[in-house]
């Protein structure tokens, strides 16, 4: 369905093609200080058309709040958030051909099976036009998340094709036991991303490494994947629900919700399984002095040496920064030619008209960001009902 | 919490110093022949002390049906399942050291931080022995999915530490291009992972030399990590809910809910971002007269050339078989001394006690099957609802 | 939260003096025929401003469909509906003294306590206006009930204050063993509900009896209560979910939902408690050849010879027309000096200015019956999804 | 299905004939002092064959904790409970009869048509014995409430066919205005309930004056139905989500999802709808000093002058105690001779075999109690979450 969250609940809508696109974010706190202002920023990160690597559809993703609010603070009814579809053209995509064939690793096949109606959008909610109604809602939760607990959510792009920000090395097979790329996640922010627009990816050299690979893929009217990582500081310690809703299923399940998505890993990842546990386990240590975590605990704490887990164990944050990556393949869109065969079952040539996003992970980085708020959030209220239920009880004798 | 699935849901119970663990399942199709004898094969295969190289704890872990069947077949009312506690022995854990420290790694510190209560059993919920209730209700699940849609779910061990069923090439960065994984996961069966016990992993000599791994780490008191990678053949095409509950997601979240996971792929994966669109695109075919997926669909149907996106496409089924790909990190608790903290804020050493599994990949196979199955069903039932409603709609003219 | 429904899901978002009002519904059957022009005429019943006995404010109440359809026809994906909240004249409920003072048996005093937010509409999502999302929803749900299943779905008001359609009598303490009642709820529709407009009680008599009170209580600036009984027919037999989803449950907790309301009961309801067992029980008879129910199941069939359980029993439809009455209270706000006590504890005066309804049922009947469809058609998906994979099953030998 | 809650969630199983019947609790705040004593005296109020006027079949129906806590004290994870069925036989109400027939008003008819199988429990979970899963869960809540906010839930029997505790009188339509009504509800406690077993009405006339209707409607072999009264003191402001899960739309659920229910009425109720509104609001007043109310919020503080809301205004706990009543028709299952139909669509007699229980309302008072506890303890929670996120929040200026 299209609901995400339980205390914290997101309800999206809106394809390409129709009125607009939006959501309803029901849970959030009342007496917050929001409007169009908090919004809008992330609204625009995510917005195509902002350099020559992306579409140049130019969309301009004004949000409106409809409800929820009186005078810029949130009242805890309902806020629902619309962004009208102004540039929809809706014979862009289309063509004779593009309407003939469901196009390769799209949407459009399987959502034909499913629902049994040919829409003009194809792939109806896979769009990426529905990833607003998600990036508007994340932004409500992280000015919550970083108002009260300071948690910073931070994305940015460590790889394209086969180049990558920390590519793997005999030492380091995982970044998780590199220093740099702790050092890098402990300081990075979204400005600083967003000084190495288009590609977003906090590196000179690499950056420039990887705007050549998205070119070389746009002229070929080809395209290619890439991986976003993602540090959230600050969470208080104790979220994540056994068994089910371990904090980092929820995350998998989130990161793996985002259009064109295909692997997720937490901490040290697929290649801290090739490490021996004496070396992956994190010991304790007390927790420096000046390193405060502003969350729900303060005073004398433990705290993990290494990072391994990725801020996370037995489901359960544990203070640590929580970092994962998440893996989006090449755009399923492109301009070559390539045969496949119709809804008539014809064998022919799709080529698709218009222009295409080459690489999606530089817009991808707000949307995995949103996301990540949506998951802490949610986490963090289920939390808070049973700590504050735990604590109003009488000692057990 | 400890539900899983809106359709066919699973509610878990039980740590490993409790009288019991179990589940029950509410909402099993009314109908089906089920007794004890079709849950207990995966709940042997999911138990511990098998051979060397896993933990010789010795659970007889003997399931029994308590409510939902009647004459060996299902009311449609909820299933529930126990399994007795009759070999918990709450102080081999202990010892005086595993009482004082939390175990780095272990979910011993977050589920006293969540919690504010210190169990005997340490993590609580974590431990390996809460997914007796999975596989009982995935047992339950699975034959429901290959009765009436010839379902099959297949689990094997494709890694074990740096040892690779199908390493990385530059030819193949990913299996999914690869003609020889493709060819084996079209025919992998249960009975032949096992016959490669203990490892799993359907290759003799990939298997012998994952079998050397873990008997090395096994010797050090250290332990390792590796993958599991499962298919599942014959999905309806249809599955999979738009846009928060994409298959893949629901997968994700499946799996990362398991126990020691930090990763999850599906079809190409990670390494499929380095491969470009045009290549990485499934183009599509008319199916093989022979192909007749025995799911909802029948008669001349499109199929995929390739299966780079792994079965899915936009977060629906597309007929294909599902293949993905799990992380399983080295187990935290390891014989080794490790330097850690108490407690009490002191430094010191820990050394675990008992006899612990060096590398859990071997048993997590039945729980990545159960997992899979779980989410199957439950998508199977979403879509039985929606289809249903559709087809006995008039023509909308 | 602000939602209504599993597999036909309803977000519903909107106070009195936001710039709209409205609703998501998620998980409608794609390929149904749908335009403004099927929810309209029920959002219109729904408006204020109808007569002289019901508030003067003057709503045009337009809804507008956002997304989710294409051409007219439903996609299966999400449809946003939004109704511009044009007369909201933010400043007419206030004057100093409502600013003051939380109007008894409103919901200004509660909501403040819960939110802690002081909206200037006062009970923020307890306004009427609230009810336009649910409208706009049910009348979705009432279209696909309707076309696939001829489910009729008719409300109508059967007391106003003391003044009752049915009062009880000695013989008949309660309508549901009364021929004339029962005559009744097998025939009335929403046409002949109207003309009995603006009352809306389908008898002539009774309704000038109703009409004069409720100018009497508008005169006194004072208001009564009444209730309305709503009938569904031609609901498939077996919807409904035990344990704790009984059908009965589902509506009492759906009309229980709606403002004003303080009881529900269903077939014999309260007065059925003094019945004898022998009395009250309805045995089973073959259904008459013409009573063909046009749901899932046809062919010979039992039915029952009277109707005292209201068309449920165990929680579950048996076919027979589903029957029920809601009490709703006199309204809060009334224009007659009331002494009560400020938010600072001063006692005072409030009188109420503008003009306010003085009787609620009129206008509650669409809201009954979209409420209705919405339990009907979600407890119907229920049992698709169960009644397909049981019916799929291979017989258990 | 047979899940009841979001944050202290129960899930039920068993039927009459099955191995046992119980539930698990997943939710409950760690730290609380819990074992089978604290569970047990309401399972046995809830029992079978405690008095002459109800069934003698002998139950014995002793709870047994499965997991979920340690050393006394809850752990915060699951809570399984179970019951053995000691005392099933299955052959009991059979009989050639009771075989062939469904039996008139008794859910065997819908569970069949629902389900497709017939079970030798006829309406399977429709069962009496399924409450015991609710009355175990029920009294785990129970205890947090009244050990962390002093909630205090008292049931008892306020009609029994026509013979009423508190008659409607052209005075008190309702007994909310009625001064003794008021006074009985802010004192009674569950001893003194019992204390007039075994009809539980706690006045003694009118307790010896239903006495006597029972028996006479045991002696004919039929049955009667009443009313039962709960009281819920000391709740905390502010419990109850708007806009469908208002708090008693949440009571009116979990009321009329106990078998055999069929009304729900809150304050005021029915009667309260032919009340001026002038009378029937509730107009605030200063607390009195000593009428401390020890939730969430003290000091200086609102309430009502009248409580004809019944403590819930706007779907929201307004701190005054919470009072409904609910509707048990005549049981079903009656020993006289009931002309019917059989499964075949042969006319026949059935007469049940056995002793039934002539009139439910006394041993439906745990059960209204325990859903009760349920539904209080689920919205505590929820406004906890809410509650404690706002809490943290800074000034919005």
């Amino acid at each position: 369905m299209s609901t995400w969250g339980e205390y914290f609940r997101v309800t999206t809508y809106g394809e390409s093609h129709c009125r607009s696109v939006g959501c309803i974010v029901d849970g959030c706190p009342p007496g917050m200080a929001l409007t169009e202002e908090d919004i809008q920023p992330q609204m625009t990160r995510r917005r195509p058309g902002q350099s020559a690597l992306t579409t140049p559809r130019n969309e301009k993703d004004r949000v409106e709040i409809q409800s929820g609010t009186e005078f810029g603070v949130t009242l805890g009814t309902p806020i629902a958030m619309v962004v009208r579809n102004e540039d929809h053209r809706p014979k862009d995509y289309g063509g004779s051909t593009m309407d003939l064939y469901p196009r390769p690793s799209h949407a459009d096949f399987t959502y034909l099976e499913k629902y049994g109606v040919k829409a003009s959008s194809g792939g109806g909610r896979s769009s990426a036009r529905e990833t607003i109604g998600r990036v508007a809602a994340g932004a409500v939760a992280d000015k919550y998340l970083r108002l009260v607990h300071n948690v910073e959510v931070v994305a940015f792009v460590s790889s394209v094709g086969n180049e990558h920000l920390f590519p793997p090395t005999p030492e380091h097979p995982t970044p998780s036991t590199n220093a740099e790329f702790l050092k890098l996640i402990e300081s990075i922010d979204r400005k600083t991303v967003d000084d190495f627009a288009p590609v977003r990816c906090p590196n000179k050299e690499a950056s420039e490494r990887m705007t050549k690979i998205i070119e070389t893929f746009r002229d070929k009217k080809d395209s290619i994947g890439g991986t976003v990582t993602c540090v959230i500081r600050n969470v208080p310690v104790g979220l994540g629900e056994p068994c089910f809703d371990k904090l980092e299923a929820k995350l998998a399940h989130a990161m793996l919700s985002i259009p064109a998505t295909k692997g997720f890993e937490i901490g040290s990842g697929f290649a801290g399984c090739e490490i021996p546990g004496s070396v992956h386990n994190d010991p304790f240590i007390v927790a420096p002095d000046q390193d405060t975590n502003p969350g729900i605990r303060t005073g004398k704490r433990l705290t993990t040496k290494t990072n391994n887990s990725g801020g996370i164990q037995g489901g359960i944050s544990n203070g640590a920064s929580i970092y994962f990556r998440v893996a989006f393949k090449p755009p399923a869109t492109i301009g070559q030619a390539q045969t496949t065969t119709s809804y008539e079952f014809e064998e022919g040539v799709l080529e698709a008209k218009g222009r295409h996003d080459p690489c999606v992970v530089p817009r991808a980085v707000p949307i995995v960001e949103a996301m990540s708020a949506l998951v802490i959030i949610d986490a963090l209220m289920a939390q808070n009902a049973r700590e504050t239920a735990k604590r109003l009880l009488p000692p057990p004798l």
